[in-house]
């Protein structure tokens, strides 16, 4: 079997579906993908594992990258895909037709149709974005061979209902501890309750505005929550140490260590614990070759830009200097989803989209 | 091996405390208490498993009910038992010498050396009081032999260091649940944080005021503190649920129905759950017998009695409609501590109150 990247993108897409690619088993559909590229004669193709990264080198002077995971999460016996009609129009149905084998199919049939592209190309195809971090394949081309991915804007095909979705908001968690001395419930006056303390710490919660942020002309939008809380070792014993899970989502302008200095300044008064942290991205709208892609994209679809408000593989560019949006078909909310489906409409918008762009 | 319970205090403690009887393994010092006690011919002996009731039949028109637990926590290389020197006199050392051990010498030294009290006497020795509730072997009798039990008043050798504690309060658990509505923590703003709506349910613990009350002439101190919190089930998911778990500590001027009202009207407007719930037991000092209890110690000791803050045994008999008190040798934050010890001047005075009162 081999994959034809000349086919339809309907076609293509169903072809890469029907390879199953659950996370940690992209062996099959990373040589697919490997064959293809490597018959395009125009690309020096390159490979890590089940990633495959193929780039032109036509001294363009601007180097654009056009990324997307192989893997999927498991099979909800939603393949083999099909070619269903809608209310909305034809769509392609089952696993990964949303997240995101419609968006790598994108990417495929670009390599095949655009052989002269009016900037040099990078495309990178990696394994294992829907499991732990740790074993991300962006991630781990990030730090092997960084070469391998650098350029002056990056393309995640991530599923966006063809809508150009700048950028993304960084993200990190803090435990916020409140401390308490522990006494017998029935003597509850000789403790401390580090519950009852924890009072002051939602209230700094509640009482919070998160800010709305322009960055290069998108507007992200800030979060911060307690996404859990523990205190309390029995049904008599007062609590002596009540911790607040605190997870903050800044805007791009802001580093991990600003996003930290705010919080803990917030909660100035108790001891803040960083668990983990996550850099935002900047869309980079600002400069001329997204702001090209976003008129192309405004062109076709009527639809402004928007700010990508969840953290996204984008932010793995953020780290290179390079700016970063999302592109790519179908709805977001239907990734994952048993039914999950991509409108046939979307795979041409963005196929044609990026094609007048990258040919410009 | 008998025990013999004509022996000084020190030696038949000891002698008890040198037999382990950790929770659930009773069987011999309940077999040496059973045999001990059915030497003496004027008590009729009864047994329930490892728990051994002994009562007179004097026709008294009046019955004391005397009582103590036979198990004691884990060894923890504190046997055997020595007698030892200490700056407040000398003093019994060991597991069991506290907690209660100690209390139960005094009471089969009472029954060998009180053969014709002022009032018909019942002798209650069980098993499993350190575990779980449903185990007390107390309770099994209550539930299985009520008339065992009965009485006009009733007095629990826990240690109380020789004071006479009456009653107890009450406790009470309940859930206080706050809802939300999960969202993606990226997405904040489609969500309902139930951690941050918990606030509110820690405002209202924070700013209660708990009551002291009058019960018979002896202030019980009351309580209510949250003893757990939970909420939360990923580091990116607006949490939909907190749980807020409460302990009230109620006078037993209260019913438990009662206390539940009173907590659920504190949490109005949220879903309260009652999770576990034990009656209080009134103190009775404003009964004759127990005034007179409560006299003959101020005399031997000059102090008055108070109040037990703590849920004990005693409320056990409170279902019964028999008040109880506490009174027992050692101090009571010795117990279940490795350097567990009883002074030995305790033992005499518990003993001698003891004996004064149930031949007055």
């Amino acid at each position: 079997m081999a994959l034809d990247l000349s086919a339809d993108l309907v076609t293509l897409t169903r072809a890469l579906c029907d390879v199953p690619s659950v996370s940690g088993a992209e062996r099959q559909i990373a040589d697919l993908v490997h064959g293809a590229l490597s018959g395009l004669g125009y690309l020096e193709v390159l490979r890590d594992g089940d990633a495959v990264v193929a780039r032109t080198h036509l001294a363009r002077g601007r180097r654009v990258v056009l990324a997307g995971h192989l893997d999927t999460v498991p099979v909800a016996a939603n393949l083999p895909s099909e070619l269903r009609d809608s209310a909305d129009g034809p769509v392609v149905w089952g696993r990964g037709t949303v997240d995101m084998k419609g968006g790598v199919a994108v990417l495929l049939a670009l390599a095949a149709a655009v052989p002269e592209p009016s900037a040099d190309l990078t495309y990178v195809f990696y394994d294992a974005e829907e499991v732990e971090a740790d074993r991300n394949g962006l991630g781990r081309l990030v730090a092997r061979h960084p070469d391998w991915v650098a350029g002056d804007m990056a393309v995640l095909g991530e599923p966006t209902a063809g809508a150009l979705e700048g950028g993304c908001n960084g993200t990190l968690r803090v435990e916020v501890v409140v401390p308490g001395r522990a006494a017998h419930s029935a003597r509850s006056w000789l403790g401390v309750n580090a519950v009852h303390g924890a009072a002051e710490v939602l209230h700094r919660l509640v009482e919070y505005r998160p800010r709305e942020v322009d960055v290069d002309g998108l507007v992200y939008r800030e979060g911060l929550n307690a996404v859990g809380i523990r205190g309390g070792v029995a049904g008599n014993v007062i609590p002596d140490e009540c911790v607040v899970t605190v997870n903050y989502r800044f805007a791009p302008s802001r580093s991990e260590h600003e996003a930290f200095e705010h919080v803990s300044a917030l909660f100035d008064g108790y001891e803040v614990r960083l668990t983990d942290s996550a850099p935002g991205a900047r869309p980079g709208l600002d400069r001329p070759e997204a702001a090209g892609l976003a008129a192309v994209v405004a062109g076709l679809t009527g639809r402004p830009p928007r700010a990508k408000q969840g953290w996204t593989d984008v932010a793995r560019f953020a780290g290179l200097g390079v700016p970063a949006v999302n592109f790519g078909p179908g709805d977001p909310s239907l990734a994952h989803a048993d039914d999950e489906h991509t409108p046939v409409a979307d795979l041409t918008v963005c196929f044609e989209a990026l094609r007048a762009w990258l040919t410009a």
